[in-house]
C-alpha cells in the first residue's frame, strides 16, 4: 500500500513487446485511454476511483536488481534492453479524471501521453487499480442510495478477494458514501472511519447473553450496540437488550450512542417487532443496525417494507461488486506520434460501439444552467475550442440523427480530465479520502434522479465533437476496403 | 507479500472484542473452525488455497508502533490493553488442510486452538485469504476441466480486483490447474510460467500488420504466437500470419512454439476457418490459442461445437469467478477450555444445515479401496478411534434414515488436518506452488467423474460420527427451551 515495488505487476506480454519496441528503436510517443463500454450493475453511471494509487505506484516504477535477475533467468531479454530496465523510469504525462467523479461509458478515465516502452508497461497495473476501485466505488454510491440518506458501513474484509481488495476495496467503498469501514487497515492507512462492535463469538464465550451484553455495555459505555440474534431475537436477544438498556438507565450509565445489531432472520419482520418492543420500553432512541447478505435491491426492499432499521452493514456483495465483479475498463492506443504531430490510430471491431475514438481527445461535461444537473458529456479533440456562449450542437454517436442545440448561457462546461504528471513528474496532490468523499456526494447531485435510479436508469448522452466524429469515420472508411462489412 | 505487516487486517470489532475480553481477564483457551456451506459456481466440491500467506501472516502477526499510535488515537482502548498488543504475538496451535486439497462443505478447513484474544484477532485475516484463494482454485479448476487437458492460461490480472487479487488470485488459478499466468509478479514470487506474446497496441503502433508479424517473429524465435483479430481475422490476420510462417519456414527459421491467437469473434467459427486455412498451407503444428471472456461454460460449449483451438487464455471470468464472486468461509466457535477440558459450543440458526459442528473435530476422508475414488468425508471428535479393519457406519446427518455400512477392509482412512502450529511455532513447510498444483491434480482424481462435471454434479456425503452427532443434539436439547422451534 504505497511502499511495494509493484513494477513486475504487469502482464508478461507487456514486457516481451517493450523489448520488441526496444529492439526495433520504436519508441515514439504515444497516447493510450483508459476508458469503460459498460457502466457495472445496470447503472447509468459510474464513480471513478483508484488515482491516488495510480500515482503511487507510477512514482515507485522501477526494476530492482531481484526483478533485472529474475527476468534474466527467463532467457527470453537480452542484455541490452535489461540495462535499459535499470535505468527505467516514467518521464511521460497522465491526465485523469479526478477519484469520486461520475463517469459514462467510453470516456477517457485516464489519458497516457509517453514513449510507447513506458506507456506499454503501465497498462495492466493502471488498469487494475482504475477497474477495481471504480467498480467498488460504483457499488458503494448505489447501495448508499438505496439506503436513503441512513448510514452504511463497509463490513466486506472476510469475503474480499485478499488483502488489498479488502483495503482498497473499502476506501473506494468510502469513496462512494459509505461512512466507514470495519477493516481496520484500511481507516489507518487512509483516516477513515473504523467501525463495529462485537460479534457471535462474544456472546456465545460467556455462560448466557445477558452477562455478555452487560459485560460489553459497561466496556464500551459510549456504544453500546448489542448483537441479538446468537440465540433467538425477539425471545431472547431484543429482551436481553432491554434489560441492560434499563440497567443503564437506572445507573444513570445511559450510552450515547445504543441499540441493537440484526444479522439475520427476516429483517423486515425483526426489526418491526424489535423497534416496538424498544419503543414500548422507552428506548425510542435505540439504533437498529441491520447486517446479513445485503445489496442495494435488498435494502430497497426492506425500505419499501417499511424495515424499522436505521444503519446498514453490508459486506460481501458490496466489496465484491457480487453482481458484476468486474469493472471493464479497457486501455487503448489513440495516437503516435511522427515527426511531432499525433497521428490518430482506431481499433476495429464487428460492432460499431466497441470501435475506439481515436486521437488527443479530452472530455467537458454540459451542465444545465438553471438546474446545475447533467445534460451530456462531449468527447471532442484537444485542439478544438468551445465557449459557453455560443450554441453548442450535439449529435448522437451512433444514431445520427438524434441531435441537440444548446443556447449559449443555457449551460455550461468543465473540462474533466486533469494533469497529473507532467513529463514523468506529479503535479496533482490527491484530496484526502473523506474529502473525496464529500466530493463524490456534490458529484451525484448533479445526476438526475432518472440516472440514479437502480433499475433501468436513463442514460446521459456521452457525445463526440463534429471534428472527432469525422475524423472516425475517415479512418473507418480508409482501413476498410470495401470488400464486406468490417 | 509475505513481508507487509498485516497485523490490523482485522474488523474493528475484532479488536474490541480482545479488549473486551481482556479487560474481562477472559482469555480461556478456544476452537475456532473455517469451515464454508455451500461450494461456489455450483461445483461439486472446492480446492482450499491460501495456506501459504495465512502462515506468513501468522509469523508477521505483531502490532507495531505506528499500529498503536494509530489505536491510541481512536480513544477507546486503554493503556494496559495497547501495552499488551505490544508483546502480542500468536501463541496457540493451527490444523489445517493442506492447500490442493479437494474439500466439502461443512469441514474445518482450518482448525485455531489458541487463547480467544488471539484467536478473535486473526478471525478476519485468515477469512480472507482461505476465502479468496479457495475460489480462484476451485474456480480454475473447474475452467481446466473444461479444457479437456488442454493447457489454459491465467490473463485476469488487469480486472482482478486489486494487486493482491491478480497475483494471489493467479497463484491460485495455478494451484488449481492453470499452467501459467501473464502476471509477471506472480511468476516471479511463486516461481511459475509467465506466459503471454503480444497485445493489438503491438500491430497498432506498426505501419501495417504484416510487418507487426514479421517484426515479432524475428524478435522471438522460440515463441510465435501472433495476434490476428486486430483487422480482420480471416481476410487479414490469418493469411498475414501464414506469410509469416512460410518466411520463416524458407529460411529455416520455423519457432519450435507457434501459431495464432483468437481474441474476439465467433471463437468456433473463427478456429475452424483458421485451422483448415493453416493446415491447407502446411502449418498443421501451429497451434491456435484461444481468449475472449471465456468461462468453463463457453470452453466446453467450443469444445462441443469442435472448436480448434489448444489452448486457453482466461481472464476476468476466472480472476473473479465472475458467476460466484465470494467463498462463504466463516469461523465459528467450537469449543471453550474449562478447567483443563474444552466445552463444546453451538451457534444456532432456524435453519438446521446452518447449525454448527461443536467440539474439538478433526476429518477423516474415506476412500473406496479398490477405485481409490472418494466414498464420503467423516468429520469425528479427535478424541474418537477408527481403524480401516472395522465395519464403518455413515449416515446422513440430516436425513439420518439414509445409512451406509462399509465393510473392513474395503475402505481406507486419511486424516485431512494437519498440524500447521504448535504452540506458536510453525511446524509446517508449504510445497512450491507447482508441487501443490501437481497435488491438485491428483486430489482431483480421487473425485468420480460425477462430482467433477459442471453441471448438477453429484455431491460427495459429509458425515458426522455417532459421538459428534449424538453431542450436537444434546447441545440443541439443552439450549432449546422447547416454546416452539428455535
Amino acid at each position: 500500500m504505497g511502499k511495494e515495488n509493484l513494477t513486475l505487476l504487469t502482464d508478461f506480454y507487456e514486457l516481451t513487446m517493450m523489448q520488441g519496441y526496444f529492439k526495433n528503436n520504436t519508441n515514439e510517443r504515444v497516447i493510450f485511454d483508459v476508458f469503460y463500454r459498460t457502466n457495472p450493475s445496470d447503472s447509468g453511471y459510474a464513480i471513478c476511483a483508484g488515482l491516488e494509487q495510480v500515482i503511487e505506484y507510477i512514482k515507485n516504477l522501477h526494476f530492482g536488481e531481484e526483478d533485472i535477475a529474475y527476468l534474466r533467468s527467463l532467457k527470453i531479454f537480452d542484455e541490452d534492453f535489461l540495462s535499459y530496465l535499470t535505468d527505467f523510469h516514467f518521464t511521460g504525462d497522465i491526465y485523469a479524471i479526478p477519484e469520486g467523479t461520475v463517469i459514462f461509458p467510453m470516456e477517457p478515465l485516464v489519458k497516457v501521453v509517453a514513449p510507447i516502452i513506458e506507456a506499454q508497461l503501465i497498462e495492466t497495473a493502471v488498469l487494475n487499480i482504475i477497474n477495481h476501485q471504480s467498480l467498488i466505488a460504483t457499488k458503494a454510491s448505489r447501495v448508499c442510495y438505496a439506503a436513503q440518506g441512513d448510514g452504511v458501513m463497509e463490513f466486506g474484509l472476510r469475503r474480499a478477494q485478499g488483502p488489498d481488495a479488502g483495503t482498497l476495496g473499502a476506501r473506494a467503498a468510502v469513496i462512494g458514501g459509505c461512512i466507514g469501514t470495519s477493516n481496520v487497515l484500511c481507516a489507518k492507512y487512509f483516516n477513515v472511519p473504523a467501525l463495529g462492535t462485537h460479534a457471535h463469538s462474544w456472546i456465545m464465550s460467556f455462560e448466557d447473553e445477558l452477562t455478555a451484553f452487560r459485560i460489553y455495555a459497561e466496556l464500551y459505555p459510549s456504544n453500546a450496540t448489542l448483537l441479538v440474534d446468537t440465540y433467538d431475537t425477539l425471545r431472547s436477544g431484543v429482551p436481553n437488550a432491554i434489560k441492560v438498556f434499563r440497567e443503564l438507565k437506572e445507573a444513570g450509565k445511559m450510552p450515547k450512542t445504543y441499540g441493537i445489531r440484526l444479522d439475520s432472520g427476516d429483517l423486515a419482520y425483526l426489526s418491526k417487532r424489535a423497534r416496538k418492543m424498544l419503543d414500548e420500553a422507552g428506548f425510542t432512541d435505540a439504533s437498529i443496525v441491520a447486517s446479513s447478505d445485503l445489496d442495494e435491491y435488498l435494502i430497497d426492499s426492506l425500505k419499501t417494507q417499511g424495515a424499522a432499521i436505521d444503519s446498514w452493514g453490508v459486506g460481501t456483495n458490496l466489496i465484491t461488486s457480487k453482481d458484476c465483479p468486474a469493472f471493464g475498463g479497457v486501455y487503448k492506443l489513440a495516437a503516435i506520434e511522427k515527426n511531432g504531430k499525433f497521428i490518430p490510430k482506431i481499433k476495429l471491431s464487428e460492432n460499431p460501439w466497441k470501435i475506439t475514438n481515436p486521437g488527443d481527445k479530452t472530455i467537458y461535461r454540459v451542465y444545465e444552467k438553471e438546474s446545475g444537473k447533467v445534460k451530456a458529456d462531449l468527447i471532442a479533440l484537444t485542439v478544438e475550442k468551445y465557449s459557453e456562449d455560443e450554441t453548442l450542437k450535439l449529435f448522437d454517436p451512433i444514431a445520427t440523427w438524434k441531435k441537440t442545440n444548446l443556447k449559449g448561457g443555457s449551460y455550461t462546461l468543465r473540462e474533466l480530465l486533469v494533469p497529473i504528471f507532467v513529463k514523468g513528474e506529479c503535479v496533482y496532490t490527491s484530496p484526502s479520502v473523506m474529502d473525496i468523499r464529500a466530493y463524490c456526494q456534490k458529484e451525484l447531485d448533479t445526476l438526475w434522479d432518472e440516472t440514479r435510479r437502480l433499475v433501468n436508469p436513463h442514460n446521459v448522452y456521452v457525445d463526440l465533437s463534429i471534428d472527432l466524429y469525422q475524423m472516425k469515420h475517415q479512418l473507418l472508411n480508409s482501413i476498410n476496403n470495401g470488400n464486406g462489412h468490417i
